[in-house]
């Protein structure tokens, strides 16, 4: 965590063999495509699983335990249970929960994945690291084997918070932004592209994503900011947890996706509500600042606890 | 700590020996006008002091380390130095920093001071109970030497929220959001007095309070909102390092106040931000609410650690 107003280090976790010790397991960072091409090609190999893609719900229906659901292009399938893993904007949980429209945070992100050798400052080569300012972050790592860098910029947008709902956190207002932090991280800048860009969201936490046989998974049920970095993580999380609660219920599924439901929501909401604080954290100003500054250079690198209820994850 | 909706207990801290042992003190609270009366007399019996009431600040000069002081009353006081202790929206704060009002944060508090034998339910008697609930809470502890009940109900405004800024977290306001609280706080509600009530403010923290020989102490320096109810006690603490930086710093008193100052800073934005994130958290709702119950509910009334950094106070 480096000061982006004034390249001093903030703190940071240890992530070598104390880390790895405590946690059990190593941090680790994986590209997008990579995960996916991973739980692919696992799909890929199980004869009982059909991929088919491009798919719309339209409703569901559920008689004496099976359930039906029908899709825009008229096709239906049917199942014992169905399990809505269809993300932010999920249409299950329109139809299970119907809360509306995600909110936005008024944080907006640009990102750019850049080939190692058009990296010009390499100070941090191995490391992740996020500089923080003032209603900003710049978040850079490794990817791919390290043939990568990912570069992730973030502006907490002020027209937000006065009010204005369109249009905010452009690309004129994560320049005007960055222009206090010091030239490495404005170079920095040069990595991310500026002609698309992602408009956070989340959802207050909420259970009751269950309705029969059918539940929610991932995003879809807890939709969270990306900054403890878990919105897979808890996914992934979700289904183990809820391929455990299915092989111990025997039939009753109904009772397995409550059971899961019920060990997953508080966990997930912190996840939820912890995150949009470390974004509070991150972006803070004056005071504020000042006194963050402060209480992270009492850390030591070897300070998990912070982290400990996450990173410890759950019993498989 | 009490639920308001349900009346489940969800955590308490122990002020019994192991409190006492901690902190090497008992935790204690005095009426304003027991405080302010025993301030009072101390000062009445030093003769280095002269008490003047009810005057206005108009300006200040300074010429050669000496502060003269203008009244509205046309009066006008020379000294070595001048301490502005005048309060949230204070004068000598507007003239060296010039920061403007004091934000409002949309809470709105109900007090009333009862004889004992009028109080109904004395199931909490010996304790300081805070009843807390969405948008809400409620406050009763005992006062001088507990012939008195103390009770102040609050209001967190939805009208404030939706971005109304005149008439929000009225009588009718605060009806409507205890109206889902259980019938014991709802009586309660009726040791409150409605026709006075106190808008809640505080300022971002800032450094600057001091500028030659003037500077700023207690709420002037560092108001903040009631949740840790630290106002007087960081005033106290203010006034004793002061006090202590004077002496150190023999003649040169523009550095014993900037070395005040300094010390100061952090510990008090501290305060205000944590009273802020304590509000947050007792007035939150749905799945917030669930996780805080579900946090709290893992403490033991020996856990010390969230007020450590604050009750320990401060060297003297």
């Amino acid at each position: 965590l480096v000061d982006a107003l004034t390249d001093r280090e903030l703190t940071r976790i240890s992530c070598g063999s104390a880390f790895r010790e405590h946690f059990g397991a190593p941090y680790t960072v994986v590209h997008r495509r990579d995960l996916h091409g991973a739980l692919l090609e696992a799909c890929r190999k199980r004869e009982e699983i059909t991929l088919h893609t491009s798919k719309e719900l339209a409703s569901f229906g559920e008689t004496a335990g099976r359930v039906l659901a029908r899709f825009a292009d008229g096709s239906e399938y049917e199942g014992a249970a169905m399990i809505g893993a269809d993300g932010l904007r999920s249409r299950v949980r329109e139809i299970i929960i119907g809360d509306g429209t995600p909110r936005p945070i008024g944080h907006v992100s640009y990102r750019g994945v850049v080939p190692l050798d058009q990296v010009k400052d390499r100070s941090h080569f191995d490391d992740m690291v996020i500089w923080i300012g003032p209603n900003l972050h710049f978040v850079q790592y490794r990817l791919r084997g390290g043939t990568v860098m990912n570069n992730v910029a973030t502006v907490a947008s002020e027209r937000f918070e006065r009010g204005e709902r369109r249009d905010y956190g452009g690309p004129d207002e994560l320049d005007e932004v960055f222009s206090h932090t010091t030239p490495h991280v404005r170079e920095m800048l040069g990595y991310v592209g500026k002609d698309k860009n992602w408009v956070l969201h989340d959802r207050e936490p909420r259970s009751g994503w269950t309705r029969g046989n059918v539940t929610l998974l991932g995003d879809a049920a807890h939709p969270t900011v990306q900054y403890l970095a878990q919105g897979a993580c808890m996914a992934i999380e979700d289904a183990v947890v809820l391929s455990g609660k299915l092989k111990e219920a025997g039939g009753e599924i109904n009772a397995a996706l409550l059971a899961y439901e019920k060990e997953r929501y508080l966990r997930t909401a912190r996840v939820t509500i912890t995150s949009r604080i470390f974004g509070d954290i991150i972006h803070c100003r004056g005071g504020a600042r000042d006194l963050r500054n402060h209480l992270l250079a009492q850390r030591t690198p070897e300070t998990f606890w912070e982290v400990d209820w996450l990173y410890r994850g759950i019993k498989a």
